[in-house]
């Protein structure tokens, strides 16, 4: 998906919500904001939506030197997570259907996400999200697509999330290739981050080799994108991942939460829905 | 008020607003958004908030030849407002407490406003704001001066909003000077819009001489501001105004709905209250 018009007024509330998480003086914000602002002017036509965040985060890298504003964030939302994990793995492991129960954690955990909301209430999402009916459902597709594959290679979003991607690896039950960010983008997760929420036990661990909230291929390492294209079932978190991947030609499966308009227009459902894509 | 750092992701959400309202070709809208990003760059230090939105508009007449994209929209306003006037009208008058019922009715009709907000409930509105208390309430000290003046000089702020300020001027029972916008800006009042609304007949109705959201005397008439500064008590209305002349020294009372974090902020009161508050 490209960035639209539709995507101004949020990339600017983005911005100013990573430029108040730097701690720079207001003058210095101001000034963020003005050099964030001349970025958005010159952003090349057709460019993908997470590229403005990249060159947002670059500058603020760039201006203040901290590495990974959003580490904090990151870390408490995945002990939050964590603390859940017992609950909600007994939930899944009784479950009727512990695929379908398993996939729905997967999505409600999508919640965890500072780039298009500034907040977010866990387990009120995860109760939803149990019983919400899903607004793109190819769950049973999915479900077969895993029985015929040797492998999965799972394509992470934020950190936190991370935690209910691992109850639905561990439900899948087939090897999986968990693939997360490069450096620090936003809330995404890194290999640190997966290593906190357990991955590390359950899935390899790799790093897609790029550094945007969404998995642009053309600026991952091409070793990963070897591994994309021999994949057999990839399973893609997030609209992140969505927006990157919504026009390629792969075996994906897009689990998300509608929280934008313009994704929620592409897919065709409102905002606030559940989807289990096949592309 | 001066224009802050928070005020940039709702200077650019407004302008979308408005760029959408004008039918443009999307691409001379993306044109439009660019230009009005660089006007935000550029904004001079210190500038008030309804500087950026007056320059904004601006820039899409210049474009489009449009001189008032709000039109249609006010004129939708005024009816609906015009249509609840007999019922309200009647509350008011039977009420244990005229003056309080159309001051809070005037509150209430501040929820028409296409800047802060792209839509609006109005009988809903009407409905809460009846009864809710006020998060600054300095009623009494207005019946006090009310009481004691010959004239008041009473400055509008959108179209819709102006039939709740005529049953507020009809309670008062005193001469009313009533001031518009000059010139199209946003959905603020003009002089056509208080006809429409039935202000003539128990008003004065005079323009400002200025063409922004909000009365910043800098801009008004030389004529306008003599009156102004000669005025016994002014009943000034809504955000703009409030931004415009919070730090005038003079005998005003602002009636407002807080729409804004910002505002809030500045009264001390969160978001969503109803304020009557002397300068």
């Amino acid at each position: 998906m490209k960035f639209s018009l539709d995507c101004y007024p949020c990339a600017v509330r983005q911005t100013l919500s990573a430029i108040r998480r730097t701690g720079m003086e207001e003058s210095e914000q101001v000034n963020a904001m003005q050099r964030i602002l001349q970025c958005l002017i010159e952003m090349r036509p057709g460019a993908a939506a997470p590229e403005i965040t990249a060159q947002a985060h670059a500058l603020l890298r760039e201006m203040t030197g901290i590495e990974d504003i959003y580490q904090s964030d990151k870390e408490k939302s995945t002990q939050e997570a964590l603390a859940l994990y017992p609950k909600w793995k007994e939930v899944v492991l009784h479950s009727s259907d512990p695929l379908e129960s398993a996939v729905r954690l997967a999505i409600a955990g999508n919640i965890i996400d500072f780039g298009p909301l500034d907040s977010y209430d866990l387990e009120a999402t995860i109760q939803r999200v149990m019983t919400q009916p899903f607004a793109v459902n190819d769950l049973e597709a999915l479900r077969i697509a895993i029985d015929e594959v040797d492998e999965i290679l799972y394509l992470a979003d934020n950190a936190g999330e991370t935690v209910f991607d691992r109850i639905l690896i561990e439900s899948i039950g087939k090897p999986v290739v968990y693939a997360v960010k490069d450096a620090p983008i936003l809330n995404d997760a890194l290999i640190a981050d997966a290593h906190d929420a357990g991955l590390e036990g359950v899935a390899t661990v790799i790093s897609c080799g790029a550094r945007y909230p969404g998995t642009l291929l053309s600026y991952c390492s091409s070793e990963f994108v070897e591994r994309f294209r021999q994949a057999q079932l990839i399973i893609s978190k997030g609209m992140g991942n969505y927006e990157a991947l919504s026009a390629e030609e792969a075996a994906i499966f897009f689990l998300l939460q509608v929280k934008c308009d313009m994704v929620g227009t592409d897919l065709g459902v409102p905002k606030g829905s559940i989807v289990v894509k096949k592309a």
